[in-house]
């Protein structure tokens, strides 16, 4: 994995980041990623939350022929709870990109992150665009202008790349530092191949890769109005590859986009992987991993370095999913503490003292098996949160 | 509501509180409550945790034939995950107080609360229980012992106690102070009424109430491996009541000991209620509101005393329910921000600054309303959480 390249490693595409004027700020807040081609086959997974931002309504209209030239993105304002006002400013947006890409607007999606209930200086946004378009290149240092400037409470832009053997790569950014949740939250991501790849199968291969990383990472449970991820093909390396093999690289850069988000979690001073074995089946295994990362006591206890595995027994009896007390057994950083419904071990075996931390849960009643990601309940989370209006 | 009466507010009850050495601290812990009859109807309602406490599969099995004579309760521990040599403590827990009252340990309910995955310390606490059954008097201040006895991290005692013009009332205490949760959590209470009624009435009254009271506060999501109540008559008023009179009552002081617990929740700042209105059900109600209340993004801002209506909308539209966000309002402390899928006012105009906070989410789709109590997510959450072994 190369951290330093993103949508830009990948043959074939444009990118572009910009100060519009969005952020009081003055820090970038328009994004744009083109694709050159010569195909155009695009897929995308969007927010299971009932209420949309005006982005998503119009993104995944446009995604259903599965083709795009372009995703324009936005940070400082989510558009969502806007009204068929904040609609038409999305769907002015995507006029914008089509008119200056000499493209129609149905083929550019559009994505917007941060605060709700606003609307959009469009009186900046519009004239942003038009600066992207002037800027954008092929170049290194244009993917990671595009990466950053998505940025919201994020510290660094997240990107990784990587080069199958057979001369095709896959490429991407992601942002997104609070409300990671289940099915994703205020989470963007675009990525980029040089593959050649129908549009039917990107769409397999990028819903195999979210349920497998983004759907994984669980910081607190929120869902938001915007999570977009978004996969864009030019074909410009010429070579098709297997189906699997496309969908295995896909996973490992999607799944590096991941750890990335959780290393940069608001406030995060740990990272908390969740392994659950012995389920009766995976999906009872991610119901488990996810209430134990979504559980607050469990949290805290972590953040406080205690291996508190009283807590996680709790986390799991009220899980979802079937549970055996006299079965389960927890591990923590390798020490097991709880084993067929007896202590097995003094707490103070296991060490928490450092950043990782790995819980396995073994509920020995079948093969199901998963790792969920999350952090810890920090005082720094609560600060972030309730200091930042998001 | 009297709140300096509890469960020897009512005729027929003897309580006792004592330290027995459980706590290292020599705080009380250890509490009895006797019912002197005539009658000895009771019921009990437990957790829903798949994993649950030995005093919890203990007390499941004595409450079937609704008839009990006496609740032992401690705190210093939850003999949770201690397998059978646990559950052979709570039996000889039972057997001891059984022995004492001249009564069989099959009319005796057990209750332990603290930290999950240590054994109780039996050479301490079975004296104790002869020292409690010394204590046992009906008078107030024997009541407000049991109900100090059963404390973790509560700061306070809580009781209720309230009289029917017809001549009975119901009393009781209740403890509880972080893992408040859905179906209750880390929360043990014992009520007592003198009124006469059958165990199948005490029941029936018992789900009527725990339904609208315990289970509609929501601290922190986490459900404990300990959860009861019991409710015990003594019919030593004399008095049947109106099977809905007796609902009332107890659903009456059932909700203000849960107002007690929410307002002395760990750390909390705020004392949030979510109102739902307009659900197409109930049970959707109840969901919403739920999902708001757990939301630490909306926990955090009502902390930071920020009216954050758009994680508010967030939390609602990722809500198992049914949600329109063109008929979505949401009023925070009396000013509505949000109605009919546009922003209504400027978040300036809430003040939060107080201890109270009012949301009422208004989904425009039937007629089902609920509420549901919770506090913020604070740094004295966080703190209590992470330095205490709970």
């Amino acid at each position: 994995m190369i951290r330093t390249q993103g949508v830009t490693g990948p043959q074939g595409f444009r990118a572009a980041g910009v100060a519009a004027g969005i952020k009081e700020s003055g820090a970038l807040d328009l994004a744009l990623v083109v694709n050159d081609g010569p195909n155009d086959a695009a897929a995308a997974v969007f927010t299971t939350n009932q209420v949309k931002a005006a982005p998503v309504l119009w993104s995944q209209q446009v995604i259903k022929e599965r083709r795009l030239t372009a995703v324009v993105l936005n940070s400082g304002g989510a558009n969502a709870c806007t009204g068929p006002e904040g609609f038409q400013d999305t769907h002015a947006t995507a006029e914008k990109v089509g008119e200056a890409l000499a493209t129609g607007a149905g083929e550019v999606a559009v994505c917007s992150t941060g605060l709700i209930g606003e609307r959009l200086p469009m009186d900046r946004l519009l004239p942003g665009v038009d600066a992207a378009v002037a800027e954008l290149a092929g170049t290194e240092a244009a993917g990671l202008a595009a990466a950053t400037a998505v940025m919201t409470t994020d510290s660094h832009p997240k990107q990784s790349w990587t080069r199958h053997p057979d001369g095709w790569s896959v490429g991407g950014f992601v942002k997104g530092a609070g409300m990671l949740a289940p099915n994703m939250a205020t989470m963007l991501s675009v990525i980029t191949t040089d593959a050649v790849i129908s549009g039917d199968a990107l769409d397999a291969a990028l819903r195999h890769a979210v349920t497998r990383t983004f759907d994984r990472l669980d910081v607190d449970g929120g869902t938001s109005t915007n999570d977009t991820v978004i996969v864009l093909s030019s074909g410009a390396s010429g070579i098709e590859p297997e189906a699997d093999d496309f969908a295995e690289l896909l996973t490992a850069v999607a799944g590096d986009l991941v750890k990335q988000l959780q290393g940069d979690a608001e406030g995060a001073t740990k990272e908390i992987s969740v392994t659950v074995m012995g389920a009766r089946t995976e999906a009872d295994a991610v119901t488990v991993g996810k209430t134990v990362a979504e559980d607050n006591l469990v949290k805290t206890a972590l953040f406080g370095s205690d291996p508190n595995w009283g807590r996680v027994a709790m986390a799991v009896g009220r899980s979802a999913a079937e549970v055996d007390p006299d079965r389960l057994g927890i591990t923590i950083n390798g020490v097991t503490l709880f084993a067929d419904g007896h202590k097995a071990a003094d707490r103070s075996e296991a060490d928490l003292s450092g950043r990782d931390i790995s819980i396995v849960v073994e509920l020995g009643l079948g093969e199901g098996s998963a790792t969920v990601l999350t952090t810890d309940l920090s005082h720094g989370y609560v600060e972030e949160n309730s200091a930042y209006s998001s």
